[in-house]
């Protein structure tokens, strides 16, 4: 029979994870901490804490994302329910955008399992037929911003590991191939980053998620403030032109 | 304890409100018809689902609607959860939009039981804070074309009643108080068609969701054979630019 | 650059793929007709409409499924949102229900392009790894009481082509292998009608998001006059007991 | 014109919210002080991020809410798609549960502009037709647990104030109207604490929205190791059964 580790209540207390949430958790953890808890079964250490947090820092806000847009759109059209805006944005999040954290963290997983880390590399490099996941950026070159400082905030804590190790045995191998220097982007050092942290490959998604609910709460309070909606729609409206000679017919 | 009476299932049949949907169902039912005995719990006369189809091929297609804007851009962001993109548009099927047709049916209903119609309408528009639900557009003006169409329907299937005749007194009223003609909209026309063809008000919402999310699968079909996506995200973008005084901060 | 084909409005009509609204649309077609041009851009034929209900029919109404069931808890939790209590049913129909239905059109259209239709579903019975989808049912033994009724509506109306051929050959040759009979399942048989009915693969789950959206609105018409989201709730936490060892930790 | 102070990018940094992500951010900030300048513009200082943190970790994980059935029934029908289940979720995270957070602010801010709070809680009292949200709870009895240590937190940061002070007026002024003590309940502590925390009562539901989807991630996690989506379907079958005399019509 299923039974859940999560929570339960009684008069008096309500326990989650085993740990009393009055005694031991309010006013003792962090929201990170308490998300960990609850995601993990397990409160990290404050170092891999510290890593946890960097990468959803990166992750929160990326500004006029389509998620972020969808939250604006569904927002204006229903005030009302600040939930389904939010929901409509976070629905953005899947394989195009954070699909490509876990396809990373996948190919991490393949190099530490190798007994060669190069040659491995260098064999993922050859058989790729499309980009590799966590390489490449549209505007950040020759180096994504974001990367040396995850990576720098693993190593200051010491969660620097086989999994950021992989990724820059990755990149050197495609950088070889190449003969040029590919960005390393910041959805791969997330991918490294949270791997070696601890936090497995079927549950990075829902870190993210969290981190871009935040975020596009945070695009529902600027529309609170100022209204871009309606400007939104009106320029999405002129930039699909209706079809002519559909019209003829 | 609650039952439900929508639907149960045996080794040889599905009985779904009390009907074999092998024997009495499929093949024998439209979509329309199917809909209202699951919604209603009854197939609407021929005469009702004439009026019942009018409303649902009015409400659903507007082009690119809020809606069909987040559906598109959830599509690009997550093309393997097709569901996902459905459901972000029709979050936006809320109060500023559905709304005013539940708005405009409560009007009516309050005519339907005054016992002077034309004093309740007068008193309605006399006491109207706000633009009464159901007239007024910004493009149909002086009248909308959908309006006229939808009535027409009713008529000719013997189906516009007290409701129809509410909205139209109302329009007088208002008229008579303002000068001047105001619009008869779509969805005071909706609201007056559905009201007459026996529609709750309570569930009118789940009739504009159906229609709707027919609609939002017309926008994920084009975004398949010719992506909008990328110019819809690159003019949005470009309609709401960085706050240059923030920088400064 | 891109252009929409769907909707275009004037102040005097709107266009909806090339067709006026109020002269060619608004009464004069039924939901499933209007779906169809809004999605295909055009109205099929009788025959073919005919088939499409059947399939739609069928698609709409399965009772307590998890589906209906997250639309009646989020329902519940948030009355004043419609909207979001349909969004959360018809984000269950994904991968493991509809993905199916996908999962037999795709080898379907293997089977219609092969040279040997007989050899070929051999071939593909043999090479199976997991159940096929479109057979089996755990309650509908040994034949599913909907897949003859779907089959003879689109044999009635002359639809019955390449697909159900297929469907029925790769039956054969599934029944062959295992000596005995397995289920061809409703979700088998949908696959093979809409697309002799010439549904695109790529959009089949479109149509059945439209059914389920109508089944879900029944969900919540019913949960409106016999709310049963209490019960529901209740059964489902006894269900899943919290794990007491986790307690003594 | 509308502007976002959000975000932007360049070739070697992004800001947000006129900070430098690489530089100010990342390694810098929790999560929470991230969320809280994304949503707020700015980040609050040490005591006010400690009682917020108290809040998101009692709103967390309620254990088998309707919104963690509705993302274990969704995420089973669809794993392909995790934001798909964690926005079914949050979907019911609506007026029933989070609307009384707000129902409950609203009331403080009342009191706390009132000339004279006794009196002004009287009144309220006096005047409350339904239960006064922030008040009662089935099950904690004489008093909620998480409300005392909500409060201790905020006064151990010195950051409980006049909303804290309004919310314990109300309650003295119920208890006096019934003549026996009313559970002021989490909702109501949460609604004071983060009032005291300078969170504007628009943007709460965000606050929520982002710790319930922390809580339903740790539901996805759960559902991945031990599977309860089936139990919790069956349970929920069981308590609804098919209404008799309907299949007699």
């Amino acid at each position: 029979m299923s039974r859940t580790e999560i929570a339960t209540s009684s008069a008096d207390d309500i326990t989650v994870r085993g740990k009393s949430l009055t005694r031991d958790l309010i006013g003792k953890l962090t929201l990170t901490e308490m998300m960990c808890l609850t995601i993990l079964g397990e409160v990290p250490d404050r170092a891999r804490i510290a890593a946890i947090d960097a990468c959803l820092v990166a992750l929160m806000e990326h500004g006029l994302t389509p998620s972020a847009l969808a939250t604006r759109l569904v927002y204006g059209s229903a005030p009302e329910a600040m939930q389904g805006a939010v929901a409509a944005g976070l629905l953005g999040v899947g394989g195009r955008f954070v699909g490509t954290v876990e396809g990373c963290a996948h190919l991490l997983e393949r190099l530490v399992a190798a007994p060669d880390l190069a040659a491995a590399a260098a064999a993922i490099v050859a058989d790729a037929k499309s980009p590799l996941p966590g390489f490449g950026h549209d505007i950040h070159k020759p180096d994504d911003p974001r990367t040396p400082v995850l990576f720098a905030v693993a190593r200051a804590h010491g969660i620097a590991g086989v999994h950021i190790a992989a990724l820059e045995a990755l990149s050197r191998a495609l950088d070889t191939a190449k003969r040029r220097h590919i960005t390393i982007n910041a959805t791969g050092a997330v991918a490294a980053v949270l791997a070696d942290a601890g936090i497995p490959i079927a549950i990075m998604r829902g870190f993210a998620l969290v981190a871009r609910c935040a975020g596009l709460v945070g695009h529902v309070a600027e529309e609170q403030r100022d209204p871009a909606m309606r400007s939104i729609w009106e320029a999405a409206e002129g930039a699909v032109p209706y079809h002519q000679e559909e019209k003829a017919r």
